[in-house]
């Protein structure tokens, strides 16, 4: 594999980040990459709010990795900032390199480095790859994620 | 039980929070009651956030409940915004009296009345009673909540 890098995504980027959301067992019926205004509308919040930060991952120039990290602010274990990671993908091309790992690892390092007190995640049941991928990480499965469609 | 109003919180009402936060068997030796400096400074944080509502539950003017509720940008789910809710604390003698439904109840409106395509939440898993409210409450337990402390 190529030189792998980090960064912000950017507005430009947003047709490639919905083909990776949508090219997912578990999330392709959930999106639209046909029609990509929902999306550009979700990347102008996500770009004008301090506490967010869509992130990329490219190698040798080409974007095959992405997630989103939130920092939030909340009034239990002491008042701790709360980073929390949401839509983790990696395109299908690029899987089992460790790029997941790097993304991961990338987050928590930036978590820690803005104070966050603790990381979380929430990850569908049925993703039985990714949930032996957290325990490695270190992460713990201590809690029941609970949505609920509105 | 008395006439039941959810507000928004107060910077007087921090100690009252902290109490129930601090009142909880999970939680309990991770608050420190004693010293409310660093939750002023987080509730400073939430109140200057418009994505971010700090409620209490007051029965006849007393708090006897809490919960935070975050709007949170993101680009799954075709771009949907994102509700999450966390701190739930009802106080133990109000326990049992169909509170917490109210507040949750109200997190789902008000969830819904912001335009989120999604309401989400975890709970610790050794919270068995939490559990079986949230799945009344039409939740499901589809994921995995996973944690890191950093």
């Amino acid at each position: 594999m190529g030189e792998e890098t980090i960064r912000q995504a950017r507005p430009g980027d947003v047709p490639m980040i919905v083909a990776l959301l949508a090219d997912d067992d578990v999330g392709a019926g959930r999106e639209s990459p046909d029609d990509l205004a929902p999306y550009a509308r979700a990347f102008a919040l996500i770009d004008a709010d301090p506490s967010e930060y869509l992130v990329v991952a490219e190698v040798d120039g080409e974007i095959v990795g992405t997630l989103q990290l939130s920092l939030l602010p909340g009034m239990s274990r002491r008042g701790g900032l709360r980073a929390q990671v949401e839509g983790v993908r990696i395109a299908r091309s690029h899987r089992r390199l460790g790029l997941g790992e790097t993304l991961l690892r990338w987050a928590v390092e930036e978590a820690r480095a803005r104070g966050c007190a603790l990381i979380q995640l929430t990850t569908d049941k049925t993703r039985a790859d990714a949930r032996r991928f957290y325990d490695r990480l270190g992460f713990t499965p201590s809690h029941e994620g609970y949505k609920r469609q509105l």
